[in-house]
């Protein structure tokens, strides 16, 4: 049984938007070989969940994680989210849909985000103008 | 002089949502407990930036280093927020305003949030119903 993983992200008009996802995207492939890995967002941005779990099935998928790829959990996440993934289990019976908690939840996300907002170990700013 | 740091995100009309950002203010107060540190928010959520802004120079800060708590980096980044920092350089000329990258141009974010998705250190999951 094949395993996939979609990060599922908000979408932006701007196409540079992405970028971050689909750096973790290939970050997330080399680090798991054997897992079909997609970008997915709820909107302004194709595809769609619903078009990216239905990629993944038709490739064979089995069992599909959906990641959260979000800092706040609004409502996006924790109401249009879950629906959208009610109507996968029910378009898709046969394949196993698990979804975890926002990216947000991760002490180890937000102990490093500190660590980066941290004047000693800040990488580069744009300071102000002479 | 004293120095401050502004945590700056989206902003949402559900109040549950900002709840990651005032962790990561804790933990940077923790971090950094000479520095003076703020939320601030783009729009929806209170306080925004020029009222942070004015409230830190009212402390007496001298510079201030605001941090894009954005993983995707669309016109709300490259736009909005530098006119916005623009306008604070223009009001409090005293004060030495710096701009930070947004946090999803971090490497090491980046390489977490790839960490996180993986199946193999996958922490919890809501699972599909029997």
């Amino acid at each position: 049984m094949k395993q996939a993983i979609i990060l599922f992200a908000h979408g932006s008009r701007d196409p540079q938007w992405r970028r971050p996802m689909e750096s973790v995207a290939d970050r997330l492939t080399r680090l798991a070989p054997q897992a079909l890995v997609r970008c997915a967002y709820l909107e302004l941005t194709e595809p769609d969940l619903p078009a990216a779990a239905a990629d993944l099935v038709r490739l064979g998928a089995g069992e599909v994680t959906i990641v959260p790829m979000f800092l706040g959990a609004g409502r996006h996440v924790r109401e249009d989210l879950p629906a959208l993934v009610e109507d996968l289990r029910v378009r898709h019976p046969a394949v196993r849909w698990m979804l975890q908690p926002p990216v947000g939840e991760s002490e180890r996300l937000l102990d490093l985000l500190a660590e980066l907002a941290c004047p000693t170990v800040r990488p580069r700013v744009t300071d102000s103008p002479p």
